[in-house]
């Protein structure tokens, strides 16, 4: 037997992008449900990365969302670019007149489901066998079983597709249809959280001979630090005292306090676009539709904007009944994505040596180094992509 | 019999970078002689390239060598970048403060040659055999046979390497003490010169899906374009019309001014750099220590600020007996050549696509040219690089 509920939007994938759907569509009086295939603990307790663009605090913060991003959050003015042993500071206020905040991922998704809860919103935690059906008709629906065992149906007027990098909405999409843009890259990071005081009050990105190194923060008493490595690396091969050698030679002049090692990572490096992020009457969200390396900061914030874009664009269907903006969400969406994708790729491929880089090569990325940060406008334009463009379409 | 010279610098190669220096050095009372394998009249009609940077003109107009630059050359105050069937304007006084001058590297030499020779300055053409001895002792030479047969020896403190690309300067440091930066790229530009009014008034940039293509300017009656092909590509296959159609599919949107194509060529991209330049008590500049793609409009610049250094160098030599800045000049000048090498770098990526271009990688780049054109910010870094960073030391 299968229960049916009725709403406008089924959103599939309670991540950043499912669940500041459902929110904003609900500021607008769009009614949605989300499904998640896992508990609201394991979304909740999964340590993340994070950093957020202003713009994007500033959609928690003005939408009810989260004040706790600005109390417990840590605002950053700039980054440290080290090269060649110097370290070279982007301040951002004094460039772009904005910043960005530490505050990872999970703590925005608690956030969002304590909002979203409170709110009343219909949230399916645990589901299992979900699918999607109709996305070329006019009654589209997902249908799934939960965590009881019981069989739903969501008849909705449309589909969100906000499953992650390993979800099935794109994949309902038919290979004719779809256009795959896969980039991997020839090296990985080995990560680590440790428990230990901030080594530095910003974060460094380190390029050195011998590899890049980042250090950030996540707390005050937890660190999380990476070092570029082989795709291939066995975390289980390396001693603390070999991780702590490695990453303390790879940033040659900051003294890095150590501390015990709970979480050893070895993270891979791709990029990924999915085009279209329109199948009919389902749409494409956040990392659903896109993955970057992580060198730019720029995953969260590009699914942030990705749901602008189509909240503005469900809301005027629901007022006007016009489609206008739903056609061209993907066209909108992308344009984003791929200057997002540019910038990720940027900062990954000037900070990276790759296993056969050309000495050439290594050489003229010193140099861009060089021209980047000795050049005001080369700063700003690093720090305006950094602290994030403008968004496209404004919020309510 | 060999007949022998004593000079202060001896100079092999009149290109910009010999020419220049000789003419610099003059102004601080050194002396110098200078030899090239070709004649004058091989130098002077060879028609090239040339963008000068702000900073360039300003050195051959300050230093007397030119008015003829502001006079005959033409003042471009930007570029246009074309990407997806739009023009985008990168204006550059009201960016930098400065432009660039349209002014072929041939009407520079004639200039140089024109204003050594009043000068009285030792020049010979046309000479052969010429070799360089003793850079590691305190009496270099270069020896060489004159256009008539006749043998010489130039006796000097010095010696410079301005023999270009192709020169033999700097095959005579060992390969141990030598690094060279050797790196091809995987297409040409197809250059054809043509008797036509101008179809633009400036240099169009222009990134098409079906290769690059440049609009260029030689002086108002005859015209340089360029498009992207393929290295091996042999130009007597390519009709008038044919090049034309190919010219005009790759700007779409500007009507190109057609006329009798005079010379087609297939010009090699690549980039290299000699580290070091210095080889005891020989130099090189120019052409003769890096390469650069034409893409970014640097080689003449850069051959312009080495000699720039080299002369402030050996001037602090002979004024004062130091040899700080002689010992540092390799280094100084890298400097600026790897960010001229970036710059050219950056320029011909973003802008052409490589046979085997990753679908991925094409969209990144037009992502990345809507970033650069979009941002005031990312405008500014380029016009800083096209107009022409500052340079390390001043002239007198």
């Amino acid at each position: 037997m299968t229960s049916t509920i009725r709403t406008q939007v089924a959103i599939v994938g309670a991540g950043p992008a499912g669940l500041l759907l459902s929110h904003l569509l609900d500021r607008q009086g769009i009614s949605s449900v989300v499904i998640d295939k896992r508990s609201r603990e394991e979304i909740e307790k999964t340590i993340r990365a994070g950093i957020l663009e202003q713009g994007s605090v500033d959609v928690l913060v003005n939408t009810g969302v989260s004040d706790r991003v600005l109390r417990d959050g840590h605002k950053h003015d700039g980054i440290e670019l080290r090269f060649q042993g110097e370290g070279h500071r982007i301040g951002f206020p004094s460039l772009v007149g904005r910043s960005v905040y530490l505050y990872p991922q999970h703590e925005v998704l608690i956030d969002l489901i304590a909002s979203r809860l409170a709110a009343g919103a219909d949230i399916r935690f645990s589901v299992s066998d979900s699918a999607i059906h109709g996305q070329h008709s006019n009654n589209p629906s997902v249908t799934f079983t939960d965590s009881e065992g019981e069989q739903w149906e969501v008849q909705a007027d449309f589909i969100a597709g906000t499953d992650g990098s390993q979800g099935i909405a794109k994949w309902t999409i038919p290979e004719a249809e779809r256009r795959d843009f896969f980039r991997p890259y020839p090296f990985a990071w080995f990560g680590i959280l440790a428990e230990a005081p901030p080594s530095s009050e910003e974060l460094i990105y380190s390029a050195g001979d011998n590899g890049f190194a980042l250090i950030s923060q996540r707390s005050d008493t937890v660190q999380r630090m990476y070092f570029q490595c082989d795709p291939t690396t066995d975390t289980a091969e390396w001693s603390d005292a070999q991780i702590w050698d490695e990453l303390q030679s790879r940033v040659a002049g900051t003294e890095l306090k150590e501390g015990n090692i709970f979480q050893k990572d070895v993270l891979q490096f791709r990029s990924y676009v999915c085009e279209t992020m329109q199948y009919g009457r389902m749409f494409l969200a956040g990392d659903a539709a896109h993955t970057v390396p992580p060198t730019g900061a720029k995953g969260m914030n590009l699914a942030i904007a990705d749901v602008l874009v189509l909240t503005d664009a469900l809301t005027a269907y629901f007022d006007n009944g016009t489609t206008e903006k739903l056609d061209t969400y993907s066209e909108t969406a992308l344009k984003r994505i791929w200057r997002g994708q540019q910038f990720s790729y940027w900062m990954t491929s000037m900070l990276h040596a790759t296993p056969e880089e050309h000495p050439f090569d290594r050489q003229r990325r010193y140099g861009e180094l060089e021209t980047v940060t000795s050049s005001v406008a080369g700063q700003t334009y690093l720090a305006e992509a950094y602290t994030g463009w403008p968004f496209d379409v404004g919020y309510n």
